[in-house]
C-alpha cells in the first residue's frame, strides 16, 4: 500500500516591477536603475531580471537611422530578407558569422558569440532608431549589482535577458545574455537521483531558466514590465556569467 | 526630467509539491495523482506542472531490462556511445529517425516529434528498468486536467515537463511535452509595444517558459519535488497542446 501525502517543499515568487517608460535619448545610465531598484524593499537573495531592451536604453546603445550607411551586402540582403538597408548593415556589423539565412531573417553569430535571429537587433520599443544587444551585458549585469549592493547592503543577482527562438521547437523563450552574482550553468554531475545513484551528466541552464521565467510577467516589454524580482529562488550565488552559456561552435553538433 | 518610480504591477507564485516516492512497480494511474493533487487547496486557474518521470511512473511505462532484445545495430551503436545495448535498444524503438550520433549520445526525433538527445529515455530516478518518454503526453496532461477539474471543480491548466538541451546553448531547460487547458505557444503578432507600434513576428514558447520556471524548483527530481504549481501566471486558458511547440521538420533551418 503506497502511502498517500501531499505537501509543500518550497515556494518561489517572482514580482513584475513597472518603471517610467524610458527613451534610448533619455541617456540616463545604469544607476538610474540602481536607484530605482534601492528605493525597492529588496531582500537578500533576490534575483533581479532585466530586459535587455532597457539595459540598451540605459546605456544609450542606439543606432540612429541615419547614420548608418549600408554596405552592397546590406541591400542585397535587405530585398531578399524584406527589411530596410539600414537594420541589415546593424545585423551585420554585430555578427561575426552569417550562421543561416532564413525567409525574412538570418541566424548570426554575434559578436559576443550568440547563436540568434537578426543579431538580436531589434526596432521594437524604442522611440526610434535600431537597437543592438547591450555591448557587454556580462559587464553590464555586473556593473547593476554592484550598485545595488553598495546602496542597499543586501546580496543579489542579476541577469540581463532576451527572448530567443531555436532550432527544434517553435516559439522563443527567455534566456540569460548577462549573469552576475550566481550560477548561470549547473553542473550537477554527482549529485544523487531519488533511488540515491549519482547522476549521469547533468548541466542545468540555470540562467536561462530564470530568464524564462520571468519572461513570463515580462511578455513583449508592451506590459511595461522591464524588471521582475525572482525570490527564494534555489539557485548558487557563485560567480556565473551569461558566456557560460554560450555552446562553443567546435563542441555544437548542429554548426 | 525623467520621473522616477517604480511599483509592483503583478506577482506570480511556484510552489513545490512534494508526494511519496514511487516506484513503477506501484503502477498506480494518473489518478492516484488527481487524487493528491484535489487535497491540496488548489485554486482557479492554478497551471499545474508534472515531471514526465512521474507520469511514466504512474503509467507504468517503463522497460524491464530483461525483455530487450537489442538488435546488431543497437550492439554497434552501444559500443559507440558507451551505452548498455538494451538502453540502445529502447532509444532506437522510441526514434522515428536518427538526427545525429553524438559523443556518448544520440540526437533523435521521437515519434511524438521531439528531436532531443538518447529519445529522451532515460535511466535515473526509476528503480530498475528504462523509462521511455510518456506514450502520449498531451492525452496524459489532458486526463490528468479533467480528473482534477471534475473531483475539484476549479479550473486548472496542466503540463508536463522535461528537461532538455538544445544547439547553440549549453545546459537544459524545462520544456512541456504535453500541455491541457491553457495555451503552449502564444502568437503575440499585432499586439502593441511600447510606443504603441504593432509587434512583428512574436511567437512566445510560453508552455516551456512555465516548464523552465517548474523546472527550477524541482531541480533534477532528487529534491523530490516532481510537481509544481504555478499561481497567477498571466496566460491564456485556451487549447493548446504540446504538439504546438514541436517544430515541423520542413521548417527548421538546422535540420
Amino acid at each position: 500500500m503506497v502511502e498517500r501525502y501531499i505537501k509543500e517543499k518550497r515556494r518561489m515568487e517572482l514580482i513584475g516591477l513597472e518603471i517610467p517608460v524610458l527613451s534610448e535619448e533619455d541617456n540616463l545610465g545604469i544607476e538610474y536603475l540602481a536607484d530605482l531598484l534601492a528605493s525597492y524593499p529588496l531582500k537578500d537573495g533576490d534575483i533581479i531580471v532585466v530586459a535587455e531592451t532597457l539595459i540598451s536604453k540605459l546605456e544609450g546603445n542606439i543606432v540612429k537611422r541615419e547614420e548608418v550607411k549600408p554596405t552592397p551586402e546590406a541591400y542585397r540582403l535587405a530585398e531578399k530578407l524584406g527589411k530596410p538597408p539600414e537594420v541589415v548593415q546593424v545585423i551585420l556589423d554585430e555578427a561575426r558569422e552569417v550562421v543561416k539565412v532564413g525567409e525574412g531573417f538570418i541566424i548570426t553569430e554575434t559578436k559576443h558569440g550568440f547563436v540568434c535571429a537578426n543579431s538580436g537587433v531589434d526596432e521594437s520599443n524604442v522611440k526610434d532608431g535600431i537597437k543592438p544587444l547591450p555591448k557587454d551585458p556580462d559587464r553590464s549585469a555586473s556593473l547593476l549589482r554592484e550598485m545595488i549592493e553598495r546602496k542597499t547592503g543586501k546580496r543579489v543577482g542579476v541577469i540581463i535577458s532576451d527572448s530567443m527562438g531555436r532550432p527544434f521547437r517553435r516559439g522563443a523563450c527567455g534566456v540569460a545574455i548577462g549573469v552576475s552574482g550566481i550560477c548561470a550553468l549547473w553542473d550537477k554531475k554527482g549529485e544523487r537521483d531519488l533511488f540515491n545513484r549519482p547522476l549521469k551528466s547533468t548541466e542545468v541552464a540555470i540562467g536561462d531558466e530564470l530568464a524564462s521565467a520571468a519572461s513570463i510577467l515580462m511578455g513583449e516589454s508592451h506590459e511595461g514590465i522591464p524588471v521582475v524580482i525572482v525570490r527564494n529562488a534555489p539557485v548558487p550565488f557563485t560567480d556565473g556569467k551569461g558566456k557560460d552559456l554560450i555552446r562553443p561552435k567546435e563542441e555544437d553538433l548542429f554548426r
